[in-house]
């Protein structure tokens, strides 16, 4: 029974290696654990052996764009077959080490700019797709079959010990760190300074293995930011649909709002909309979001309490830093955004998710995928999915729940509020509402084992367009389910396609309802509505605290 | 439009306000952010302020008890309408702040020894139940509604300047600290030592503002040590059928198991049973588990290459050390857990999760509560639910997936297996199969809005029995599956209930299991297939790493 003569190290001895090696060929250019950038292909040459798994950060927001670069540049003769752990793959760089044979596999969650570009790459077989993940999903594969050997993350700032400091776009970097250091990994981070004194500690330097001042910041992405002047009044009938029959009617208070116009005009009606029907402090009090310079007026509205973020937003930071009562912010005053802990929130502490989609089909399911570009979904799925582990209840919970299981013999349970929002055509004047979803024929072109849908429709409670609200919790047979659908879906061929009838005796019932259903005089839908109307009434609703990034300003 | 005269960081403002009362409280005694032990009645007063929520630190393993014991003796004319948070209530103090009128309202996970004792204070109006959580739940909540102003953790040690280290027993502190310190609270660590420099920095000293020493190391519960001695014959039969049955059968290799003998008989018979069937390799390599000791020999066997856990287990810790490629370890050598981390693995990352129960119902909900007892379900809701947000593809996903939705009109999705294993009578000749799970009378008895069910029907793939497997995912009507799980329920008058007919064409069907079904000789169903038979075989299994608790040791 004595243990067999095994190697139990060798994840240990191996990061040895590689730190002797990198001292070696270094030399007399690593101070502590600080690299000079130029030096940067010699450490990687060094740290990164062939077929290792490389987690490279970068998501929505923030980039190691300098890291991206220097991996794309390495010598595939030495190094080659990377499994690349990425939660977005965003820039060039991210697929130029697919197009030059330094990496073969990866593992993502989204990958919206280069979805075209990849489904090319796959189709080449230059790059074998392991998995599509929602964000926190990827994370938790890092603890258990996915674990990083190296990784290579940034940071605003490191001290000479190797202690980071993240400023307001923590994001994921907490994650792939503790999955990379406490597995005998290797960690490397491009930071945009090295300070003597960092305003806080985000990450412990002995987590750290090496630092790298990049010749330039890291990239940063104000994703999150939409221009209250591009929002349709449309846009502002559907927010009030939103508010009236939806937040109003199930008592909202604890949210996601998903990224878009859709859910910006709803941000910027509650001070004017949502405050005439006596709503402030009864809904849409507690959100996971980033800090979208749309919720500007509501905060200062005082609607919103507390915000929790996944990732920050450009042009925000003085706005946060002078509202710590609804931000979470460090001893410095700058964001601790979190996306492991902000996606954990949304999933389990929220009563609703709100957000747009690009089609739906009869069953409710929606997706962004469309063929030719693979593009995967980041939080949506984990925030759009109902959260069967949830056993906390609230009004809301409990009151879909109610209507989900009314008059079937089944035990109490709540559920989570999800909502699609979208309009009847989008771009192009192509249907929102199909028959079947593109994501068929992409997991066919892309040989995945099942089409990628984005919301199951088991998980969607509701789907609102400019014709109205489809309340999916209330049907009771698939027949009703797919009237239900068709009845919001306009002038679509499914909308066209409605069993009018039918339709009719949904709405009676109160499963399609229609904007004078809920008593919205659509005569009030217009602009006048949004509490900014442009980017500068946003500054000014902040008291001048929001910088927009310049491509935002016109003045 | 200018920002209205209001107060946006009155947070800021009140913990300010408390660190100076504390340094005046304090004077002399404050030696940076060390606190001498019998200055903690004062700290405590000085920075807790009455109607606070209090996040106390304590899970099934490590214990803030000196905080615990220290906030029980406040004095409940200075402090009360405390609002306290704990993943657990384990501890008599933590109802004894109750008893005497400090705290009022309870926000937890679970209460195992003192379930009894919390129905008795909710019963006479002392406790208010904000309600009952899964872990990751809870922690989420933090980043919502529920930010604690002041923490009250447990650290192994800390520095001078206040950075903690945690050794092996990180759980739950990450989350706690985290949500506290960037939301302006108090975090207050009690550490059994103060050292000049650390193994390593578990938490940074920034986040942490008050350290204390205190007299007695805090407490560790050695939770899921099980003696093989223990297993029964019994149980090693649902072992068999498990591994045969189920983990054959569909490929997992990624797992959690619940706590108990039934899963330790599994354990213990993967280097002898699944090694027979030519499993090793193919089965259960990647784990989110606690260091069970009983994994000792499987890990030993070569079946095991990773284990990620929530907290750490007493006696394990040399062990631990010295396999570091199975392990996460930091550069000290000891483990990192971290309970956030490991219960999104294991909601995201795993295909399977099996625990034992104590009633299920003709519906296939499962419960561990029993009337008079609050007792929550820690992390089992959490694992034993299916995670809808999953989007990557395994073998096992899939085919429970197609096994559920075959023959209906659905869109492909996969789905995680849940297995509820017990025996047909539990102790005292109880039935764990009933018509009515007592949660209902408890529901009713504590006020709760829906009965507490661990782990709902819809849920439940598996139920495991000495009697055979029921697969409820091939069941197409309520009334199969009532019958599939009548035929499993052996002599209860559940099982005595079951419509003998229909039990033989779900078991022709494949839908009921019994061993003969699945080849499997019952008269090898004895201990001889347990890898270790006593605690002393694991030490021995372990080459003498392994350092069992006192209490486990008869030799």
């Amino acid at each position: 029974m004595a243990a067999p003569a095994r190697i139990w190290n060798q994840q240990q001895l191996s990061r040895e290696a590689r730190l002797v090696r990198a001292a070696k060929v270094l030399g007399k250019d690593l101070s502590g654990k600080a690299v000079p950038a130029d030096r940067i292909a010699d450490l990687l040459h060094t740290v990164i052996e062939t077929g290792d798994r490389v987690c490279l950060e970068g998501n929505n927001q923030k980039q190691a764009d300098f890291l991206a670069k220097a991996l794309a540049a390495l010598d595939p003769a030495r190094v080659n077959r990377l499994h690349m752990l990425q939660s977005v793959v965003a820039l060039p760089e991210h697929l130029d080490v697919f197009d030059k044979g330094i990496a073969s596999r990866l593992d993502f969650s989204f990958s919206g700019p280069q979805a075209g570009r990849m489904a090319k790459l796959v189709a080449s077989g230059q790059i074998q797709i392991g998995a599509i993940h929602t964000y926190l999903e990827l994370f938790g594969r890092y603890f258990i079959d996915l674990t990083p050997r190296v990784s290579l993350i940034t940071a605003e700032a490191a001290d000479r010990q190797g202690n980071l400091y993240t400023g307001p776009n923590t994001e994921d970097t907490p994650a792939i760190v503790e999955a990379t250091a406490f597995k005998s990994g290797i960690v490397i981070a491009q930071v945009n300074q090295i300070l003597d004194a960092l305003p806080r500690v985000d990450i412990p330097a002995d987590w750290v293995d090496f630092t790298v001042q990049a010749p330039t910041p890291n990239y940063i992405e104000p994703l999150f930011t939409r221009d209250p002047a591009q929002i349709s009044e449309i846009q502002v009938l559907m927010a009030m649909m939103a508010i009236k029959g939806i937040y109003a009617e199930y008592e909202v208070d604890r949210l996601n709002h998903g990224i878009g116009f859709d859910t910006a005009a709803i941000e910027l009606i509650l001070p004017t909309y949502a405050e005439s029907l006596g709503l402030c402090g009864k809904i849409a009090r507690h959100w996971a979001l980033n800090p979208h310079p749309a919720l500007i007026p509501a905060i200062e509205a005082g609607f919103v309490e507390s915000v929790h973020s996944f990732g920050s937003e450009l042009g925000m930071e003085n706005y946060i830093r002078s509202r710590p009562d609804v931000f979470f912010v460090g001893p410095d005053g700058s964001m601790r955004s979190n996306r492991a802990f902000c996606q954990a929130a949304g999933h389990y502490a929220c009563d609703m998710f709100i957000g747009s989609t690009l089609q739906i089909d009869l069953q409710g399911n929606s997706s962004t995928a469309t063929a030719g570009r693979i593009s995967g979904f980041g939080g949506a799925p984990n925030m759009g999915s109902d959260a069967r582990g949830r056993r906390h209840a609230s009004n809301a919970w409990l009151k879909a729940g109610r209507q989900a299981r009314d008059g079937k013999n089944l035990i109490p349970r709540g559920q989570k509020l999800v909502v699609q929002m979208v309009e009847t055509f989008r771009e192009h004047m192509q249907p929102a509402f199909v028959e079947k979803l593109d994501a068929w024929r992409l997991a066919e072109q892309a040989g995945m084992a099942i089409p990628p849908v984005m919301i199951y429709g088991d998980d969607v409670t509701h789907i609102l367009t400019e014709e109205g609200i489809a309340n999916l919790l209330l049907c009771r047979t698939d027949e009703e389910r797919e009237q239900a659908i068709r009845g919001v879906a306009g002038y679509t061929p499914i909308g066209l396609g409605r069993d009018k009838r039918m339709v009719e005796n949904l709405r009676d019932r109160g499963i399609v309802q229609r904007a004078e259903d809920l008593g919205i005089d659509k005569r009030m839908a217009t602009r006048d509505l949004l509490a900014a109307k442009s980017m500068k009434d946003l500054v000014r609703a902040s008291g001048g605290l929001y910088d927009p990034p310049r491509r935002f300003r016109n003045w």
